[in-house]
């Protein structure tokens, strides 16, 4: 999957690409990543990619021309889409993750401090979507969060001793308790059900468990998992 | 306000913030950002910091005793918050923003790959944040979140040129359409109110598109205005 950046700071998406999961997807050509900068792009003599917003009012806009010609540099493949970072957006989901991870090219439109001139709205029309709502200085972390999560949907990105299958959500609740070594640790012993080898007593632990917490902590899901069950 | 993350992964915590708002507000000593990896702290002689499920499965466990080591390692001010960002947590928004930023230290747990062991959180006992229903390859994407979300409410983060209070969820509502430079780009015109200098005009036009906005594309948060309005 290719993904573009449009990003004032496109060394915040290249260093974190360079580690972890991310740097074994590119390494293994599962991924590309490419940051583009719109200020490469601008046709303002001082190098201005922003400017301050007509009505007055505090903060800076993303001006139209630079963002709109960088992006329409971008060569296009088939089956791709174009996504906004806002907090506009819709709420970023697993559902819409699997979506997004159905594409073979996605654009990845980030604003920094304040917003973006409704125009480039207008024009390139993309898909927004939202980390949640709060608010944060530019649209990078969310772009990288995005990133990260659809890419560990791809064949081949985790191997074989990481897995998305029991990740939360995957079954619609939240994940059961994770035990490892030492047994006892300060006291407190791993349950005795873990040790004993009996897978069906396993899986029964662990749904229990899975039930009760999202049951305490996310009432919502807990819910939808009894509707359609 | 101090934040220590406790990460198998400082460097991407590091090269964050050496950027744009981040870095800005470090320089100025508004905040201070200390990376802490559990490696450093295992008394495994492989230096190993996670190992297999008990009880099966796929994935890594991040082993008890490397991190609650690495987290007692913490020098604890007065006033201090210790949050472990994980899917299973309560879902980030505005309002819990706004209560984290009025500690003077925030302590933050990035799990990486699979999860904690249990008793991790057992004996630490944070406060749980979770980004959104999705899930990422580790805590530090969320960390990142949460220190730029936190730091942007501290007095002195944001220059006269930015603004916290006309951000989208600080009425409640989403923001309202941005305009700059050019008047006409491709035929689209800036809305004439926004030029008239009329400053009623203007926060009329402004509240009107606000509310379509958020009507629109959230009605939860619109129906939530006009409860509390």
């Amino acid at each position: 999957m290719i993904f573009d950046v449009l990003t004032l700071f496109p060394e915040m998406i290249e260093s974190y690409c360079g580690f972890s999961i991310m740097k074994r997807a590119i390494d293994a050509g599962i991924v590309t990543i490419n940051a583009i900068n719109p200020r490469d792009f601008t046709l303002n003599k001082h190098k201005k990619v922003d400017d301050t917003p007509y009505g007055g009012g505090a903060g800076m806009v993303l001006m139209p021309q630079p963002y709109v010609d960088a992006y329409e540099s971008i060569k296009q493949y088939d089956n791709t889409v174009t996504v906004m970072l806002s907090p506009q957006g819709e709420p970023l989901n697993d559902h819409i993750v699997n979506d997004l991870a159905k594409y073979n090219q996605m654009i990845l439109l980030c604003g920094h401090y304040e917003g973006f001139d409704e125009r480039i709205r207008e024009i390139i029309k993309p898909r927004e979507i939202s980390l949640g709502d709060f608010v944060l200085t530019g649209g990078e972390l969310p772009a990288l969060c995005l990133i990260d999560a659809v890419s560990r949907k791809l064949e081949g990105t985790l191997g074989k001793i990481e897995s998305a299958d029991e990740d939360s959500f995957s079954n619609g609740l939240l994940e059961y308790p994770h035990y490892t070594k030492p047994r006892e640790y300060r006291g407190l012993k791993v349950p005795e059900v873990l040790l004993n080898g009996n897978h069906k007593d396993i899986n029964a632990f662990r749904l229990e468990k899975s039930l009760e917490r999202t049951k305490a902590k996310r009432p919502d899901l807990y819910n939808k998992w009894l509707e359609n069950r």
